[in-house]
């Protein structure tokens, strides 16, 4: 069997103790694109920070969904994050809008999964409020850009 | 401004009254990807259906997604539902594992949030369990290939 | 004993039996007001609509929590709530805000207390978001204005 | 733009990152009301301590709902609540009755929203048991009495 | 393998479809009981309806976790439970505390797990309260006594 | 009025102030189990670490449900649980699954209700996956059996 930390040397699935760990500074970035048809490119874009702004409700979604993380994600260990923001990123040549979650927290384990949940459910919400206009949008590119702290050190995504 | 449902004339974000729409069934199936390293590849599928079965967690996990739709999506509305199944399909070449989300209700409105949201979380489950071996993981292609039931009928996705 | 529907005869807390009630469509609307300084006021008023919407955050606060009511109240019923809105009148004499929650559900129990949990939290987000510049701001009035349908007809607040 | 925290300079809704702040014991006392008519007001009173107290539920519901704050409020960080306590004050002349709540935690950020949650969710599960005999009850008066710890330290309330 | 429903001819877990089944109102009664020393068996009787009520706080515990078994379980269904009582029966001579559950639902699964749930939970909360004085106490007999509605029909416990 | 820490002297439930107490490991085991009818056992136990591993599931659950004793158990302080494992073991001859849970946690309460609450939401999974079979499982013999840390030290279960 493959060296899955979430598993014991049965097989079976453990939420991994983390008792011994230093307490360090722990940060994490992460991003993911929905691909969406022109006339919802145009509408978001048009109406961020104004009224009917999607982004502002995306990015509240994403924000509360970093707090439950350990909630959706059965073997996450809790933590008590102490910063999340997301921002975007409009791609207007493919239709793209990226999102950017940063997470931060002072504790045992690492943000990662918090910044990539986060990410996730704020495309989840870009989907959910365009989807009357565009069935057919797509998200991609979900992936860890960045982390620090802890024993495992820097990790950077390479393109 | 575009025709978001979800905001209304003065660009007010809603939960849109379905009070008047018809109980139907409804059904909606939703895709995503995972895209692995060789060696995780190799672990996870040696291991379905037997001791440390990473896909057998991430499908927990991705089922009771699909029941807190409502709590993570703001504007979405919570619904009693039906049946849930995930699906996974291994690209051996790509080393990429699909994740299919199929959901029912009987309900006022369709459950293609449910089956997005239910991907998305048994894909980041994946990531989740494999992170100690590879971070550079990528989640993709997450859409909505199928739905029925309700006013706007049924949609396919097209290649 | 007063008549406490949440008590059974003996005193001890019930959910209410409502398995024999009709499924009717139900409205309640409830309203509710957070008084605060005037740069808190002028600085909500001028960003309506616009980047750092105090409001469009609480917004979303507010219809969220109609969806988790009965998760904080303990003996009401879960329902499964088909329109929630949230509107916000300004005060500038007094520097209140008002929140108005309206709630719809076709069911068995009414929607009473999603509005005025709506309403609260509405203001509770107001107050979280402003409280680095008036900590002395004071929530009043949450009241019900209006409720109609099931057994017990419509109810208006009269002032 | 007034100095709202919790939006950065582009008017982006965050959670403020509190990594670096110390952490110091932090209290808060939150008050808040709610008036009834005569007839809930002696039931509530004769049966506090006895068989169906009303006010123990509410308490209850309150404790509860101080653990659940940042899941309901979009930008208040997660913390491990240490103490909460819930006291009433009946005042009869006015058909009042007053819940206060006193909340701890040794953390990184205050406990404010966490008392004024709890005092809020008191107050409207009275609502909620009482409103079959009295549905023109109102919640008041809910306000920030005291807090202590971290950097901006004491707030007292003035009347 | 056995006839497990909630697994596939393959052995995947599946929240079953229950889309086709017909609403019913369908009733689960279960119980439990906990074993306690004489210290706390006279504490909690003597405190019974009174200040300091355990079970009161117990049987609150018990109908919020009715409410929140689809959360916990992970293949249940959710569904709007229409009523839930909690009754408690003294052993004198054997110091136990026995706590039946009993709830409804009109809907097209049965209300089973919500029964066993709250009757768990229930006494969990009774074992939270006294555990300072009494470490020792134990859980038992937790089983379902009776349940009708559906197509399954009545069961009822044989002793 | 008996010594329970739970309420004050005034006989009113509180959320026990533990600001003062020092974080110390804390470790707890529990045990339950649920007896089975012979067709059950036989399939669990055939199936453990294959296609259709119930307790595989039941794990799952378990582990998630130690991560939300605080919002079931009305009194019981949140913490960040910092290790979690589920083990069974199959009682051939009396037909019982035996589930031992054993939880960690650097923090200033224990962590002895995260194991209790584990146990028992892990036999209810049980239950619901068998109940199609049969319906008259019983959980029995919910305890603890060890703790640590903290002020009161060291307790072990004697049989």
């Amino acid at each position: 069997m493959a060296n899955f930390t979430h598993f014991n040397q049965d097989g079976e699935a453990i939420m991994v103790d983390v008792s011994q760990k230093d307490i360090t500074m722990r940060i994490a970035i992460a991003e993911g694109s929905i691909k969406v048809n022109q006339e919802v490119f145009r509408s978001i874009k048009e109406q961020t920070n104004k009224k009917g702004d999607v982004l502002a409700v995306a990015r509240i979604a994403g924000i509360m969904a970093a707090k439950k993380t350990s909630d959706m994600i059965p073997l996450c260990h809790p933590l008590f994050i102490t910063k999340v923001t997301i921002d975007f990123e409009l791609d207007e040549d493919n239709y793209m809008i990226k999102a950017i979650a940063t997470t931060k927290v002072n504790g045992k384990t690492g943000v990662e999964m918090e910044a990539l949940h986060a990410v996730s459910v704020t495309l989840l919400t870009i989907y959910d409020m365009c989807k009357a206009i565009d069935k057919s949008m797509e998200i991609s590119d979900i992936r860890l850009l960045h982390k620090e702290g802890g024993k495992s050190g820097v990790y950077d995504y390479e393109k």
